[in-house]
């Protein structure tokens, strides 16, 4: 094993002309162990589309190469700095798509290190030293304390994978636009991200309704514990829903393509329409008085904080929220199928794991 | 004096080639009398950029004619409904950019009344029986006691007249926002709307900024309370300024023409930008992910309710706080030169009243 100095990983090396899918197998120099790293040997990697919208280009196409992707991790700490509190050599411990922040600004400082300006995704991203973060499609992650998380007993590994981005991405605005009992919520879009949204709503005490596009979704969306849905594709949808929700939150990423009016007319006055899907492609266009008949507000958050990300986890263990996972062994072969599933929106119901990673990198210390 | 069957009203008949400009002396049709009427005899009208927006057709070319425009409207009841409780003959009162709504509904019962799906403008929208409502660039207006406010005692009638729309319209979304002590509000667009969100967010005790693209209007901001001025001629702007505001209101009404992420990042994590000035143009291109750098929101508000506008006439007698108000006294060539001064923002600080009007109807009952 190469490690410690480098992680053994499933990298793509070129993005032109569809080689997005071509994985290989590489070392990748870690960053300098410092004394509030943990190292952990991966045993699942979630595939988020953000992976998949990094590696084609969709959101901007200069991307440091090689680059192996993946921020839904999950392994056993094998080697911890001396600083760091709370974690133990062999705990289960995950990490999510932030691995670094400055932890000293006044973002830091309020608990809101996600949108810190010296942020470092885990991977893609340069470290101070110039080392290039890398992903979980990995055996070996290096991570900051502060971003690290323990996985709390009773979760499966491979079906709290996913929670630590999609999870995190659809939690935190849920908590923070005040989902709880008495709150009717709608989820838009019945995919990775919005299967979260409706089990954290429902597990949250909200009344929820998923708006989607495709009627079939409507079986799985009461399965989850939706009350409600509502198919996009009946004539005037939105007229008998008017002023009827609290907020929204969007976990479609093909938002580009929406009518905006007819979303913005079921919230209630002054409600919320929150993006968590980001398409490549501008929204459409918006004149300021289409907010004007209930004086609503559209935006977008960026995954969440520590503090959310800990709650989210000891919601899902208290309630045995499971998340519906399919998974897929790590490989050369496993990595392209997983990407292009995703791209495709090929039978995803609703999220892949990676697993299998001690057949692809030997059982690690 | 044709009242009350009708009122004396200055009116455009035509918006095609110019003619917006072209005001000429009719009787209109009054709303028949109701109980809960009260009858106004006006005695100054502030000067809306609405007006202008509406007669140039720039909000649609669609208005009913002749239409006499103006929603700032202060004078004398002079004939009050049998149901009326709180105004009598005589006592000075306003109307603001609402004059109706349906009262049963879930939004009026929440107060929220400007949000009515059966909300009557007060100028170009038809009654239920078919009158279309006229504004008060006329000698009357008959107005719904719930629509109709008691101006207090020490409010000049000329200054006050603004606050009924251009005042309430910055007031509403400053107090919903949570504008107060320890809350830095950026203010955008030094106008009509501006000086008002300036007076009113200082007296509610907030750290003002206002954020200009005349680096000539820093003086005036100043005066006005402001405690920073941000020139957005300056290369970089924004740079300085990340992360500093808890919300904008922008009262600019070129908001197509903005580099909007650059607003945006002048905002604390969750900050609002929220706009009161409707352009004529859809707002610029936007990308989900322009909200994401600190998970910032974008809206817009329609006037406000009730409870705000008494509260906001009693914060303004209260605090003696003075509208910059120009005035002009009524006639055809006065309300031309009006709404051309506003079209063109022809040294207009900050707002024009139409006054005089017993010169240019009579002195009423």
């Amino acid at each position: 094993m190469p490690y410690p100095e480098t992680t053994t990983a499933f990298v793509v090396t070129d993005i032109k002309d569809g080689n997005w899918t071509k994985f290989s197998k590489q070392e990748l120099k870690l960053k300098p162990f410092e004394s509030h790293d943990i190292d952990i040997a991966i045993d699942a990697c979630g595939v988020c589309a953000s992976d998949v919208h990094t590696i084609t280009g969709g959101w901007g196409s200069e991307i440091p190469l090689p680059l192996c992707v993946g921020h839904e991790v999950i392994g056993r700490a094998v080697k911890v700095g001396d600083a760091v509190k709370g974690v133990k050599v062999g705990d289960r411990v995950g990490v999510g798509a932030q691995i670094g922040a400055d932890l000293t600004c006044n973002n830091c400082k309020a608990d809101q290190e996600n949108y810190c300006p010296n942020s470092i995704d885990t991977y893609g991203a340069p470290y101070p030293d110039g080392t290039i973060s890398q992903g979980g499609y990995s055996s070996h992650i290096r991570a900051h304390e502060y971003f690290t998380f323990k996985i709390p007993d009773g979760l499966d590994t491979n079906l709290a994978a996913p929670m630590l981005c999609a999870g995190l991405t659809t939690y935190s605005p849920l908590v923070r636009l005040g989902c709880g009992p008495g709150k009717k919520v709608g989820i838009v879009g019945l995919g990775g991200l919005g299967h979260f949204a409706v089990l954290w709503a429902v597990a949250l005490g909200a009344e929820v309704t998923v708006i989607s596009h495709s009627p079939s979704k409507k079986e799985d969306a009461l399965k989850l514990g939706a009350k409600h849905f509502i198919s996009t594709k009946d004539d005037k949808w939105a007229e008998p829903h008017k002023f009827s929700l609290d907020f929204i939150v969007n976990c479609a990423d093909a938002t580009d393509k929406f009518n905006l009016s007819d979303y913005f007319s079921t919230l209630k006055v002054n409600g919320t329409f929150h993006m968590v899907g980001f398409p490549d492609n501008p929204l459409p266009s918006i004149m300021a008085q289409d907010f004007a008949p209930n004086g609503c507000y559209i935006g977008a958050s960026h995954i969440g904080n520590r503090p959310e990300m800990e709650a989210m986890l000891e919601l899902a263990a208290k309630q045995k929220i499971k998340s519906w996972v399919q998974t897929i062994d790590i490989s050369e072969a496993g990595c392209k199928e997983a990407v292009e599933r995703v791209y495709k929106n090929d039978n995803v119901k609703f999220r892949l794991t990676l697993t299998g990673f001690d057949k692809a990198f030997g059982k690690r210390a």
